[in-house]
């Protein structure tokens, strides 16, 4: 194992030095000081290879996206990110691997200020556990439960570009170089709402992020909040390239079903709703209101104004390929 | 995927309840209220089957031992286990297996008043990674760094069983039954020090805990402290099962180099030494003094006075078996 030590010098290289990090890496525990005002959340998320992203993906982007999934989940309760914890599983110690992969990790733990304080090497096949960790004051962390009736339910960005990247990998699908290059980039570097969940928090009363995907995230919130909606599905935002290379209706299968988007979904009483579309417009935060919450506890999808119903695309192995939980 | 929904309902089933979790397993975080006079200690371990635990391990003692750990860790802070997450990676869900394995846990997490507040699963060889937190007051907890010249080495319990076990297990030694089972127990289930790491923070000025084997462990502390050590290898505590089964020597060498014993090894100044041994006695834990440091940089063994190097006890494959970072 003499060998794995060399792991350590890699993530020792890290570059951030909080003030509230009082122990880094190199001691039985890392120590925190935590802030008295607020609570502090903590998330922990699995990447296996093969199964949370393509066995082909760059260490880079590996190291970005199991950053990036933790702090998703961060952004989701609307705190501040603060401190992670890698556990790392390697086959074998390769250097220039390594290098990558760290090199991931950290353009986004800089670009946050989060510290690595500690974690564990071990061989065996690739997998990546992380634990994330951060901040929120006690009145504005934004839970699944906290919705209302009557609620509107908005989501940034747009859904189905990375699900697309996969069926383009699975040969289900065929784009061309520029295209697949740019849906190829949202499934490797997915962008954490961060900024978003530290803008919403003053406003919204619930939020989630969406990894399994759309319609199966926004049914956490319902549930949670004994809520239900009627979407046009029409309204569900996808990007330019989803219209360009599919039909509409399945573009609005893609969107709703395939995970992997980590944009987020939160919803915002009617008093709130012009204050946060401005606050969202200044912060120039692409966003779309997708409908009203109801006291139905259903989602009933409507398209065309006639009764709309979920089908896979024709692409049969795809919800297996990009189960994220 | 969806079985793997089924792993939930045993993490939720989890037995403690904390006052200062505000929310615990099933939103995008866990919250928690940190308590403003103690820092916060983290850490993280990951145990792959195989490598850290035979693979016969009974699922029960998996849940122990990957709990066991990562409080083993926070003990050598000082400080009090408040907080889990538990990521598995599991090949199948069985429901049989998973009751074991969360009893295991939640046996140690409950004596300790630990909250399991979250985790992932996913499917793969199975392998466990936990981060434990726990809190201690700000000047009390114990880092490698913190051991001074003159100060006395303390060691709690005994060394060399778990390795004993191992060995059996490689036909490298024949136990008789019971003695087998004594010391298979104590690589199985292993016992956190959190009540000795909680005592000694009043005195100790440093603490490690023993993870990889006594002599590789002890170097950290006296390199982390650029401090080194005499240390008469007669005075290492083995238990009567080492005794019984093994040569002097052969016993020494197993106690100073097989991993798995989760003792501490913890530093005291000679002001403290007759403190600190009382409020063990009181406490009924038992303790061994094994030297003092000095200023050498180097930890120097005697046997009979004589010069002692440390050989493997013919136990070829034994210190990968047991490798634990």
């Amino acid at each position: 194992m003499k060998e794995f030590e060399l792991i350590k010098e890699f993530f020792t290289a890290q570059p951030v030095s909080r003030k509230d990090v009082v122990m880094g890496i190199g001691d039985d525990c890392a120590l925190i000081r935590a802030n008295e005002h607020k609570l502090i959340a903590v998330t922990t998320d699995t990447l296996v290879a093969g199964i949370h992203f393509p066995l082909d993906t760059p260490p880079r982007a590996i190291g970005h996206k199991a950053v990036a999934v933790n702090l998703s989940d961060i952004a989701a309760m609307g705190a501040e990110p603060s401190w992670i914890s890698v556990a790392i599983t390697l086959p074998e110690v390769n250097k220039d691997w390594l290098s990558e992969f760290t090199a991931g990790m950290f353009e986004l733990t800089e670009y946050f200020n989060v510290q690595l304080i500690g974690g564990d090497t071990t061989q065996g096949p690739l997998s990546i556990t992380i634990t994330a960790q951060g901040t929120v004051p006690e009145d504005k962390a934004l839970c699944r439960s906290g919705a209302k009736n009557g609620d509107y339910v908005f989501v940034t960005g747009d859904f189905g570009d990375a699900g697309l990247a996969l069926a383009a990998m699975n040969n289900q699908i065929e784009l061309n170089d520029s295209d697949f290059a740019t849906v190829r980039a949202k499934l490797d570097y997915p962008k954490p709402q961060v900024l978003v969940g530290n803008l919403i928090r003053e406003f919204a009363t619930s939020a989630i992020d969406v990894s399994d995907g759309l319609l199966a995230d926004l049914g956490h919130i319902c549930r949670a909040s004994t809520l239900g909606i009627h979407i046009n599905v029409e309204d569900i935002p996808v990007s330019k390239v989803m219209q360009d290379n599919l039909a509409q209706i399945d573009a609005i299968n893609l969107a709703l079903t395939s995970g992997d988007d980590y944009q987020l979904i939160f919803t915002v009483s009617a008093t709130n709703k012009v204050g946060i579309e401005t606050a969202m417009a200044h912060a120039n935060v692409e966003f779309t209101c997708i409908g009203q919450l109801n006291p139905s506890e259903e989602i009933i999808l409507s398209y065309q104004n006639k009764p709309f119903t979920v089908s896979k695309v024709g692409f049969e192995h795809f919800s297996a390929a990009v189960a994220n939980d």
